[in-house]
């Protein structure tokens, strides 16, 4: 159980003042009864990326969602938590750019590395285009290969929109 | 014919200054060629992704990478372009980071808006630690769906490293 | 109804340092009275933009604006809010630029990517000037294709004003 | 006729860096045949917009345009240019951002001020999503009030995009 | 009367943590008393630009200046504001450079267009030197033209300061 | 008449790379003719920073300027200097932001440290809008007290532009 | 013992918002105690540096760390801070970069001065990848030379990740 | 000899603008020779590290070194080189800071990380001072553990400079 | 006296939040007691200029300038105050750098405008190495020239470090 | 004499660009005569730092210094040299800021970590104001200690300007 418990994400503090007010309220809920985001996310019917988004003010929650997170965190209903979080998400501030988290960073440095390799691939299987980031879902799943060591596989899969000739 | 053309990707001039010289050399020899990234990367036994790398000075070629694209473009081997791409590659500046390539940046923006929700599910599913970009994969993929749109999947794989105790 | 709360923007806690403090009262009111933009903005003979603006500290409230908000979103003509609305507005630090909110980063990307070929078209049509941001209006309407999709068309209308030759 | 050669726009020499070649090929015929960019437009039966978008390197010519304009301008079809404006645009760097030329700087102030008021509208207009810059036109029209006064009015028009849910 | 209070400049509370304290107190008492900054700087026998500079904590008081204003804004001449106002001022931290304010983005972008034509002029009428900021004086007038027009007149006047020699 | 060669702007090598290449022409030609840009505004009839402004790129010439500009320092009018002066300005781009020129600077400061004053002098004496940049004219005079020291005075005269109410 | 307290480095107030809320108790207990981090080093079996580390919010405790830190400082194993520091720690926000205290800014100016050097040694010692900053840890050790100068030794040891091949 | 080849540290072509012009004649006798940092930093009697800094322009070659280099580089004595090798420095400016190359981004986050955790350890082992960066040398080391794995031991040693007190 | 209160330094309270909490304390003693740092650099037996860091957190108390300090000052030696001054200073984030203050910023330009005039003067008299800023002293003296005029002289002392060859 | 040769300073090849082109003909010259500031500036009857200054372009030379300085270098008084060398100064862009040379990042620290102790101490002394950094000269002085160790002693000195009161 000790193990268990340190296994669950929770909020720093100094952050919150980038969050909506609602963030450490779920954390905190969370934290209480200490629930995974993949325990959260089945019980949605959603995917772990975007609950965990939903947390730090980066996803809208729908009212199946709210109805659904309320009753599972123990949050009332009637609370402005349930209204705020089916506002419009403010995204983008959680956190500083370029990340200064050695977790996040490595993603960044993905895209500074190999961006111009990416769109070199896409242009050449799709035309003149874009990946959406809107139009979007992504998965995180582990995989433990021969040698019993653990590798990240993070899927991102996003509709391919064709800039439009006018 | 034509179409098939307009499927190549080649290199702006204006960035040529950033990247290390070879670059010029190699897409100039694509173009020649009328080579793809997906069949050049068939031909070394590599991902397209890694081989646009190369092309963009953002990985190494290793010895047989060499001699294969040197013969599939038909670079001397004895030129310089040989000798520098087995070089130790000075990576991250090909272009300007936050990107203004729109295709780069919605990269970019998925970091930016779902970083902290990929830290904690990492966190949650493998401990603390980072995915390495170094001990790496990735590859694109094109999927059509039901009503015939094409998504892009981009899978990025990297090897948990969990932070030493120290 | 659910639907329809769901559609009325709200404030979000974390940028109310960066507005005027009678933001947070209006937004709480349009919230308490389920009004959209659309129904205020009739309701003061205003462009829902305009009135938008209004609330995040944008633009200034005339004191017909004053009577007619204080009286649609019950707030006390005697409050310290109608007399700061009718203030000078400090515009432009609602949010950071470059933007990092997805929606509002489009219409950044608008501007970095075309902003020489508008100036390139004005120049040709009007000479050497600029179209004024103070002597103009904006409207933000929705359109709906043949094949049901929806499209955002914004229109942005502004005085051209001729540089003045000394 | 001085009149006319007054307001045909060029390429400023010092930003040439920052373009692809092609750029100063096509705009120092396009100077030598004196044509406007209204002219070439209804050649190519594109917008104004989009073509001073291609003649700056942020726009990708189909093998149309291509042909249409090499006529136009008296380009020879076999020269590198042709093949290169088939080329995917490397978008987003012809000009600094924040934008210092003041008509650019105008529709930077214009996001900047009204980026949060637009985002409200189009909320509760469409709901969670963006207004796409891909799948999008524009266009720049001049309207005279009855003043005789001239006013700008710029059409964007985008896709909507609602976030997956995922 | 309600168009005069409209035209009384007042305090953001969103910049009040950038300027001394004693700026809110200024300020609130001006609105209470509704005074313009030409009646006070009348009263004080000062520039209007430099009382509004007092005001945001850009300018330091004289005893009498603090005499004059506490009489004049009925502030206790034994209150800390008293004695703060005679402290030396942190000055150029009002607000964000470059101005996000579309009034200041003006002023600051005219030094931007014109600097090096001002500092080419100055260079032939004076030598090798610069105008001093602090050796200066200010005023802001207003001029009607002919057809109605209402102009602003800023004035600037600085000693010159030639580089010394050694 | 070394003295007066002292006094002769002339062009820093290291920032011709930021303007057009008719600047260098330009004051190649006014130093080979020892003129000041009092004489040269004289003949043309315009301000003296509007001429030093056209020098650095920042303000567009009009057949008559160069005409006259041709004449007096002996440029063929036949030239690209000539048809280059009359092309639309990419402004803005001459120096760095924050200026790093002392003389530049102490410009910039006056914004810094008097732009809330300006802005809200401004509003109390006009209401809600801006003092044009655009629709603008500037000079530069030398005055000397009565101790015999020199003072700059400088003009910044805009038209008042309120913002519309939409 | 004065000179004792004098060095037991303890928490500037003014970084307090930048880190975790634990990290002001365990400072004040750790100041209260009149340890030092070597003592308590010591206490936990653990490296100086990595129990600073946690302490600044930089690394994350174990189950072990937080049972002999509670114990040693006289912290209830009930409070927050137990289980707070057991959390993911949010990294790389606890100081500006670059940055701006001396001390630390002597590190920055050794990657700033050697970067290149170093890596280029790595390159010729190990090829192509990284050194770890994960798998990774340090230690700082005092020499005296024979002159009785005191001289600082850091040790960084970070596994070698070499690029994969893929 | 392939192997020993890749080894060889080489210079980007794309940085040779930020370093001295004698770095590309090192670098090019260096691959030409065929020769290590190590080997040559046995020839000269000093640290692999500091050589390469020689080499990248970030120290100072005496005249022992540049006579030992020019004999094994087979570089004339004569040449520019040697005399422009014994100039000054001007360091601190071969990579963009932060750093963009992932090997140099690890060390640079080890400061970022671990700043004040260094700060701390130091200030209690040493009192208030610094760790010189100047009266300072380093080493890199290959450690191989026993599982076969290589880890970099980089050793940084600068003497310590207590504050004077004044 | 009331000239004599006005050449009494206080603390700006918008800048409060940067410095440790001492500092407030300090000020506000100094205020109430009147004193100069002159009056208490005498007292201590220190610099002004060391006593004004001491003031603002950049520079650390030793015991007896603590028991000076609170003994002048009348600050309690129970307080945390007296411990805190003993803490090592967390130094250089007093201001923003560039600094917006027009007299810090003169020191800084001096900086910009002669560094390098500074750096190779002090090369050509003692090689290549730094002018220690910490192994370093200061002072600020006032000299009156034959016209009355005052002038501020500054001197700054530092040790010179040579480079380590190593 | 190696000794003599190694102490003269000379321009880095890539900060050239950031100069007026006769910075590289005055150093040239300078080394090719073997001549230190030192000497030159004693030919001039100036400043070390001032001579030094107008090497790297930061100051203007007069027409006497233009004499001795052709005379004492070799240099052709009818080259483009003395004309520019008497032209105005275009100063402050000869390297960046912040600093990244050790040496000269001292100095910047030094205003980083002293500014507002430097700011309270001129205040207390003199008033409202700032030290002119224009009205000003320096000199740089070597100490030896009793020790036997170097000290620099940088003196600026610059006139004392009161804020005008308007």
């Amino acid at each position: 159980m000790a193990e268990q418990q340190q296994n669950l994400a929770s909020l720093d503090s100094s952050i919150m003042d980038r969050l909506p007010s609602y963030s450490s309220t779920l954390f905190e809920a969370k934290t209480q009864k200490q629930l995974t985001f993949e325990t959260i996310a089945k019980h949605l019917g959603r995917s772990e990326v975007a609950v965990a988004a939903i947390f730090y003010g980066q996803a809208r929650a729908s009212p199946e969602d709210v109805a659904g997170l309320t009753h599972l965190l123990g949050i009332s209903t009637e609370s402005n938590v349930a209204s705020q979080m089916m506002g419009f998400p403010d995204r983008g501030r959680a956190g500083p750019m370029p990340p200064v988290e050695p977790l996040i960073y490595r993603l960044y440095e993905i895209v500074q590395n190999y961006g111009y390799a990416f769109k070199a691939v896409m242009n050449e299987k799709f035309g003149d285009g874009i990946m959406s980031a809107i139009c979007f879902n992504s998965k995180v799943e582990k995989e433990v290969d021969e040698t019993g060591a653990a590798w990240v596989v993070i899927t991102l899969k996003g509709k391919w929109l064709p800039f439009t000739r006018f």
